[in-house]
């Protein structure tokens, strides 16, 4: 972190201004050809959005650098804050987080799927069929019941969602550089996990020996016979929200992952946020007067333009849009719509696009912009900024940024 | 180069798309009180430039820093991916490499004009009334025959156009941080080449009495009986296309100093690229199947605005909208034009005022511009960037980026 970073540390302050981060995940899009060249947001009905639009300053967000298409972590740390080229977190760390296990430091973590493979080892479905996340707790029990240490680590397996969990790896001189097993393809085996530094020749062992007993015990089993291991990752040595902005703050969202980034920055996690848009909004309602940051996350903006479904991205943008009374109902002093990247639909995936984003507060500005879309944010008066200068706009607007010098 | 431009050579890789990179020299402008102040873009009738804007991402990029008026060096080096600010080359080190002479490490190579100067050594004329390319040939050829060696360092005389060439000095513990010896205007005596340095005072002594030697050699001529030497630089330490971001790269230019930087940063030279611009598009149909990379230089927009001539700036623009189809028809996957500076007819000069970009792709995106301007760019979805990173998008919308992070 640089200079630039830990001025706004220095210029902090507490006050009991409320600010709510609304992520819509993947939202920046680009002009669809089979639509009228729009682009979801402008395709959607969104007259709440319209309307908070016109009171809002607006601009365009690069998530990491220009061109780079970022992944869910980094795309979300700089909405937080911080910079994405700093702080890389793992897959397999974020998943543990946000299965709520309690990672220690030199502690391993790595995602892992459940999988199907021949009397060879080959694979043969690299998710097991998409087993039931019920299956994959059984399965997960068993291995714990049959496996407690290899080479004096201790081994900590919860289940996650259908065929994915988690493995911790818990003892001395453990070291996250590793390579994956996954072959990322059906028709192999799965890949020797490799050391890519003389430090982490041990725990390629344990891992490595870690995989032929859990084979052991299921390989006989039908149809998760096997696993593949992702995302070796220890924890990371990451200031909090508090540390950094003074910010007491909380997460609502429903998947694991953003649970997980959330909790790696400090912010308290609700377990059980909600089910839809709606009773994440309401729980937002409930928590008002308990936090100064909420950080809403709305996940099916970026599946949906994954799966190039056009419409139904655009479907969810009017359920947020629908919803949005009910944040607004609070009023929370400085409310940001945007997403941690951008998932075109016609490209069915992340991708390197700006983001578009707004901010409202008492003396956000506002730029003469009509609706909340990509276009209307490239006249915004924020500009084009890095995701990660996007926090100081919103400590700014909530006041709570101290003047700079005399 | 830190983490930000190395992140980029990380994330690539290699693949079958094709780049085209249109630079329009000093392609940049300002409004003209004297054509209803309009730019040469605005004022150019451009049918084509039009079509493609419709169907572009735009932008206006920053050459170096906000507020800098680049040379034509930094201008393409920010072009190519590369921080101006981290690479220096001086304009004998460019107009050597352009002249295709093969510079090793350690030489010197300075650009020099004949000149003309009375009896006392007084430049009467800094350009020797621009004698003749074949007069400059010869009078190089004199100086080989009759200069071959100052203490103990070899001299390659190589003329370029008119009055200009090239002296390479080869030899041990040469140093390029000299002063030049063109006293910039005419009635002066060309100055003493001094040492900025001291490691550099063995070759300010060779490079003094090079000025002598010469002087015996010719000043008995007309008109040519001088010379001026500018721009002492050694081959600077760059890493290539291929290195930083493993593209096939080619140059397609008319002027030495644009195939010297193209050969500096490892891109191939096409020695006879094309007499007009309809010859320039041509040449990159038939190279279109062997490089991933094309860099196509259009040298008189840039001295047409240093000429102050507005209208026929604006001829040029619309000599490239009329050769524009060439390019299309091969279908480039990603083209990109732009320009590697302003040069507003206005000011006669180089400017510091941002360049007006636009990139097509498939997956480019769009952002409502009906003209390729100054003006239409300023609301484009690139927003206002820094030139080094617009490799950056390029690659990106050549699918040539991998995802950043889990």
């Amino acid at each position: 972190m640089d200079n630039r970073d830990h001025l706004i540390e220095k210029l902090v302050m507490q006050n009991n201004q409320k600010i709510l981060l609304l992520v819509m995940d993947g939202i920046g899009d680009i002009p669809h050809k089979d639509f009228g060249k729009k682009t979801p947001l402008e395709y959607a009905i969104t007259p709440n959005l319209d309307k908070l639009a016109k009171e809002s300053v607006m601009g365009r967000l690069i998530p990491v650098l220009p061109g780079v298409t970022p992944g869910s972590g980094p795309g979300h740390l700089g909405l937080f804050g911080y910079d994405p080229l700093q702080y890389q977190m793992g897959r397999g760390i974020l998943e543990a987080a946000g299965l709520n296990m309690n990672i220690k430091d030199g502690d391993i973590a790595v995602r892992c799927n459940f999988a199907s493979a021949d009397e060879n080892g080959v694979i043969t479905d690299r998710r097991a069929g998409r087993i039931s996340t019920e299956k994959c707790e059984e399965l997960c029990c068993l291995i714990s019941d049959n496996i407690k240490e290899i080479d004096g680590v201790q081994l900590i397996v919860r289940a996650s969602m259908q065929h994915r969990f988690v493995v911790v790896f818990r003892g001395q001189n453990l070291c996250d550089r590793l390579t994956d097993s996954d072959p990322l393809a059906e028709g192999k085996q799965p890949v020797e996990i490799k050391a890519l530094d003389d430090k982490a020749a041990f725990t390629a062992q344990v891992v490595n020996k870690f995989y032929q007993e859990v084979r052991k015990v299921i390989q006989n089993l039908k149809p998760a016979n096997s696993l593949l291991m992702r995302g070796f990752s220890a924890r990371p040595r990451i200031p909090t929200m508090m540390d950094r902005f003074k910010l007491n703050s909380v997460c609502l969202a429903s998947y694991p992952m953003y649970k997980g980034l959330s909790k790696l920055v400090g912010m308290t996690v609700i377990d059980e946020a909600g089910k839809n848009i709606e009773e994440l909004f309401q729980k937002y309602c409930e928590l008002h007067n308990k936090y100064d940051f909420f950080f809403i996350h709305v996940k099916y903006t970026d599946s949906n333009g994954e799966d190039g479904n056009f419409v139904q991205k655009s479907k969810i943008i009017e359920e947020v849009d629908k919803a949005l009374p009910i944040l607004l109902e609070k009023k929370p002093n400085v409310m940001c719509i945007t997403g941690d990247h951008s998932t075109p639909a016609a490209m069915k995936a992340h991708s390197w696009h700006h983001v578009p984003v707004m901010i409202n507060s008492s003396y956000c500005g506002a730029d003469g912009a009509m609706r909340f879309t990509e276009n209307e944010c490239n006249n915004g008066g924020l500009g084009t900024l890095e995701s990660k200068y996007m926090m100081n706009y919103l400590l700014a607007n909530a006041m709570k940024l101290n003047k700079y010098g005399a």
